[in-house]
């Protein structure tokens, strides 16, 4: 399923440079295969939207079309919903975020904010600092507007200060330009490891004194299981740090709706960007967020999902405890959706993809959150979305095929399976 | 209100390249002026979502939510949900456009799908062919991708196929690469001019035989107001024409539904591209849709919306026909939302803009319809959303206006106004 160079393309000689970047996930075949009910899927990262009581939805939608249809239905402003990004202070308050509702630009998803703040800041060649591994709808966007995308080191606690402090020095050795260092602080995806306060500290004073935009991508913040959301990298500098959030995870994926929170000259540019990219959000979208807010026990509804998650979040821990092989090692989320999964010595998670799946159960390689084909004896294992059963049974199916595959390589030295993967490609969004 | 350049800005040097065609509207100050409700505008182009019945919206939408919620609130496919695609050639089959859902694209609204196509096409300093005047949006998004905009004369029947023919031999002589034909072929933004059927072969012929994509771009197809709807270009060419379409007038704006129909190795691009943008469009807004068209009589909706517009058009040309100055002229529309003006010899109507709040009435300045400063003596006058009393309260005003300034020509040579707008520059969303 790769996408370039048909000769039965007409237009294969029309498109720009970027397009050449733009290549169909080798494993997406698989994933169809995959997403039949019997295959137990520790792959997608969809929350579990079946925890929001929908009768609320229900009666939220109803109101807003009943009260303010011509304004839900009608175009709006680029920047967003002026109502909405008041509420969204709020929201960000919750992680130590001050900003004013003009510092806000509300998005089609934070994905979106993403790709706007990449076509404003990077040119081809630019260099963006990515974690190793970071989430590959970035690294897609980047490799869209193709940028240069260099891997910084993370250990327990994220990423690696002074791997990074390296990494920038490096790089401009190399006299390439660094346009913005990109992390996922708290929860990360897919690493599933967080930034303490110490570590943040350490990673801004860096980000300033190279005088680089940190670029903080904060779409779990809320979903801690652990006392207090962790204080975001933005709450301490509104200068330097263009701040990413998301509805997606705390209300609904379905309805698109993020921001970011940025500084002024940077806001400017991106509402510009914005409008050019889809004119407005959606006003309908946007509203039914808002009324939400406005009307329901939010905060209560996100300690449901913490719930939720937290026992599923168990039951991934108590089983790869229980039944992993000797060698296999896992990071332990402290929130979030995901764990990142190390196979033993000369494992290959993309090797073994086809007979896991064949097995009945499906993962995330790790390959895929690498820009550099980093990541083999690797994979993500996400634990939001089905029942802590068939998370348990999933765990009891990936175990097997782990035991076959150790036994395959003490004896024959390999294990067969897909060619490498190179590059980084985009899942399917219900991958993510 | 311009945005280049600031020294407050600390981030005003890592900017990329193209963010430097992001300006914003210089005369975006004079339209916050312009909303008080005091002023009459015809400036903006806003559907009349008021003629939708509020009623039948809101049991869809709750009937959505009830039957189908966990789908509507999580994330879908990149390329848009398959009923919904399914629907939409339903809708294309209106102007004769036969496709397979696989063809299609939904995106966040038809402004995304021009991002995507442009995106995935075009280089920096790659040319797209555009009609003078064109509309704004489209502009932007070109500019926002540092294409070189060149502008071909339309005539009332639109795109005048000779200028079109003299245009790529000129632009391909200059030893650069034409990449798109953008075209609006039916109730022109802003012109109001549409293609008839011999036209549209001739262009569509110019265009195979230089072996250039059209992009065909038809959010007012279905609003015609004489007989059928005009017969798409896509119609008669599947493989060179990228066809564009919106739910925003048919049903509401504020959904953010639009399509792309496009050749299979293109459209697999622009889903690749889609994903990296936004990773999917809405399930909210696109399962509203495709209940909508599922339950309601979307049909007969698109008559009401015909019927309300047509009225207003005559409205405006009866008044612009009784109160006008000599010398004023305007287009005719069959259809759609605009009638392009154009002033008497020595007028301008950027500088006469303020004038014109000042009298309370609003309308937009052709210059912004083009990216090379032409249009000074044009203006775009929108019916779409007054109601028809207040469009000849409007025109009245205009009128005098218009006399004023001519007085003021006559006496000293000049109207002061505004200083010369250059380039081309976003409105904000309402104003298209």
């Amino acid at each position: 399923m790769t996408t370039g160079g048909s000769r039965l393309d007409p237009w294969v000689d029309s498109y720009a440079s970027r397009a050449n970047a733009m290549r169909a996930s080798e494993i997406r075949a698989l994933f169809a295969v995959a997403s039949r009910p019997e295959v137990v899927s520790l792959a997608g990262g969809m929350p579990y939207v079946q925890a929001l009581p929908i009768d609320m939805l229900t009666a939220t939608a109803e109101r807003l079309l009943v009260e303010r249809g011509a304004t839900a239905l009608q175009y709006g402003s680029g920047q967003g919903d002026v109502t909405l990004r008041e509420q969204i202070l709020e929201v960000i308050g919750e992680v130590g975020v001050v900003a004013h509702p003009d510092d806000i630009v509300v998005t089609t998803g934070s994905q979106m904010a993403l790709d706007l703040v990449t076509r404003v800041f990077c040119d081809p060649g630019d260099v963006v600092l990515v974690e190793a591994p970071s989430y590959v709808g970035a690294l897609g966007v980047f490799r869209a507007y193709e940028c240069e995308i260099v891997h910084v080191a993370m250990d327990d606690e994220g990423l690696v200060p002074a791997a990074l402090s390296e990494a920038i020095t490096t790089v401009r050795a190399a006299g390439k330009r660094i346009k913005l260092i990109y992390t996922i602080p708290s929860f990360h995806n897919p690493a599933g490891v967080t930034q303490g306060p110490a570590r943040r500290s350490e990673i801004l004073a860096i980000a300033q004194s190279a005088g680089i935009a940190l670029l903080e991508d904060d779409p779990y913040g809320l979903l801690g299981f652990e006392g207090e959301p962790p204080r975001a990298i933005r709450a301490d500098d509104a200068d330097g740090v263009i701040y990413l959030g998301s509805f997606s995870k705390t209300i609904a994926a379905g309805l698109r709706v993020g921001w970011a929170v940025a500084p002024h000259g940077v806001r400017e540019k991106l509402v510009l960007a914005a409008e050019a990219a889809v004119l407005c959000p959606s006003n309908y979208a946007q509203l039914t967020v808002s009324e939400y807010l406005a009307t329901q026990p939010w905060r209560e509804q996100i300690k449901t999902f913490q719930e939720v998650y937290r026992e599923r979040r168990d039951a991934l821990l108590e089983s790869l405890q229980a039944l992993m092989p000797d060698g296999t090692t896992w990071t332990i989320p402290a929130g979030g959706f995901y764990s990142w999964l190390t196979l033993p010595e000369g494992l290959d998670a993309t090797a073994m993809l086809p007979r896991a799946v064949a097995n009945l159960v499906a993962y995330v390689p790790g390959t895929g959150f690498y820009a550099d084909g980093d990541g083999r004896q690797n994979l993500r294992l996400s634990y939001c979305y089905p029942e802590p059963d068939r998370i348990r049974e999933g765990v009891r199916r990936l175990a097997a095929v782990i035991e076959t595959e150790l036994e395959l390589v003490h004896t024959f030295g390999t294990a067969h399976g897909l060619a490498p993967v190179t590059g980084t490609s985009v899942p399917a969004p219900d991958l993510l």
